[in-house]
Order: C-alpha cells, then structure tokens, then sequence
C-alpha cells in the first residue's frame, strides 16, 4: 500500500529553540489556552505567557502542559513592554487598521505573538505597544475564528516560516 | 492609534465558490466536529461530509451550522470513491509513508480533504483510495495536534494557496 500509518514517527528536528513566545490576553476558556498549549507543544514553542484565571486542562493541553513553559502574570502590558525590551518583535492576532495578511507577513525570528481574548479581541493597551499586526482572512460566516484555531494557524504560519528553528 | 479594532470588517470576496470539500471520519468528539464547522464558514467552504454520530453543537459552530452543508453519511470510502469519479483529488491528512509536509503541496482546486479519527487516524479502507496525503510537521511532545487543529491548519493552507477562490 502507498499508505501507511507511521504511528511513532519522531518528529521534525529544530536546529536551535524556537524563539517564538505566545503571550495572551485573559481568555475565558482554560479549554481554549490548553488547546493552544497542545499546538505550541507539537510546535517546539517553548514559552506561553498567560494572564486572567489560568487553569490548564491536561487531558487537552496534553504533554504540551509539560513542555511549554507557563509564565502566569497580571497584566499583559508590562509584559509586552519587557519582551520588546529583550528584543521581540510584538505582533499582535487581529483585524485592524493596518493589520498584514497573515500569509503575507515575514515573521521576525524573535517573534511575541500577542494574542486577544475570545469576546474583545486586544485590548487599545495592547494594541498601541505592537509593533505589527496580522490577520487571517475570513471568506464567510461567522467572520471570526475561535481563538484556538486563530492561534494555531497564526504559529503554523510562523514554522511554515522557520521549518528548522 | 496605528492599529485600531475593525469591528465588523467585510470578508474576503472570493471570484468563486469554494470547491474544497472536507469529508471526516467519525469523530468522538462533537465539539471537535462543530469547531472544524466555524472555521470552514470562516473559509466559505460549502459541504462537509460527516460520518459517525454526528450532532452539531450550534455555540461551537456558530454561523458555520447554517452557512456550510452537512451531508451525514455512513461510511466514507464510498463517499470518497463518488467523489474521486467528480473529478475530486483525494488529499489525506495523516502522518504515513509517503505523506508530503502540507506547506510543501500543492492543493489541486476540487480537493477533498479527508480527516482521519481522534484516536485511529485514517482507516485503511480510507487510505487506499487516497490520491495524495499531507502531514504537518510536529516538533515536540504531544507530536499530535487536535483533529480540530490539523484539520483548521489545513484548510488555511489551502486557503493561502487559493485566496481568491
């Protein structure tokens, strides 16, 4: 047969880690944090920095809950300002003004993606420390992705970029 | 403010419908199935296949319930011969032997897109009809995403391949 399962196939190598931080405003769902935790796992992200009432689900983040570092914090802003400080590019998941088409954006290596909540999206205090912004483009209803799916198309997007590390 | 919230920004338009089909085994979990829903009426995919015990959590789905057809179906290996005689190429998502990285292949226009089960993948009566299967790269633990997950990465490729339909 053409095709066979390959059930333990061992996984892409990085050539160095994985630079990219996720930092996301509250969400209301821990089900929506622990499903962006199992994606930045298989991905090699190795740092997502949370806020609001954090609680991981491990039977969804999976081994993603172990081998991403959760930073839990109060606020994002402060956040946002020490990353830019430490050399990340700031871009924000959203659709605004100015924002680059997802596909068409070159990711800088040291990348923080800047994640909204589920109901308000980025809040004006984050929005006004990004440096860019990306969106996806949505072809039909409901116009809006879940934020899960969002973030995970937003970090594929950023590996299809950066296959080895 | 450079970067200020679009609310209600008006979708992409496309120059035509979105052949894409996307055809899934029998999933365990509905909420996966309802959020594969969103995310292709976000896309303005027209028709998922569905097998299995299939019930459509509106909240989860939203619009895509209404915007995208549901065709339930028993078993999928005639529905995917049906579809492969209307000229459908029958692209797999799945890690197998000769699986191409799914940043690498080049969708034909009238793809089905055939999503394994949660736990099992692809059934070998799936695989054996398939014309072509794309993988996604994993590059850390759990070294599998979320049916929703792929499935979501998956069409946004696609969809970056194809952006104007």
């Amino acid at each position: 047969m053409k095709f066979e399962h390959i059930r333990h196939k061992p996984p892409r190598a990085l050539t160095e880690d994985r630079p990219l931080i996720v930092a996301c405003s509250p969400l209301r769902s821990n089900v929506n944090l622990s499903t962006i935790f199992r994606t930045a796992g298989c991905c090699g992200v190795k740092e997502i920095i949370a806020t609001g009432n954090v609680k991981l689900i491990n039977k969804i983040a999976r081994d993603g809950a172990e081998h991403v570092k959760l930073t839990v914090k109060n606020s994002l802003p402060p956040v946002l300002k020490k990353l830019k400080a430490d050399g990340f590019t700031l871009v924000g998941l959203e659709q605004t003004t100015n924002s680059t088409q997802l596909s068409e954006y070159a990711f800088p290596k040291k990348t923080a993606l800047v994640i909204g909540s589920e109901r308000e999206g980025l809040a004006d205090a984050c929005l006004a420390l990004l440096d860019d912004v990306v969106e996806i483009p949505v072809w039909g209803m409901p116009y809006s992705y879940n934020v899960a799916t969002s973030t995970s198309m937003a970090i594929y997007e950023y590996c299809r970029q950066y296959p080895d590390g």
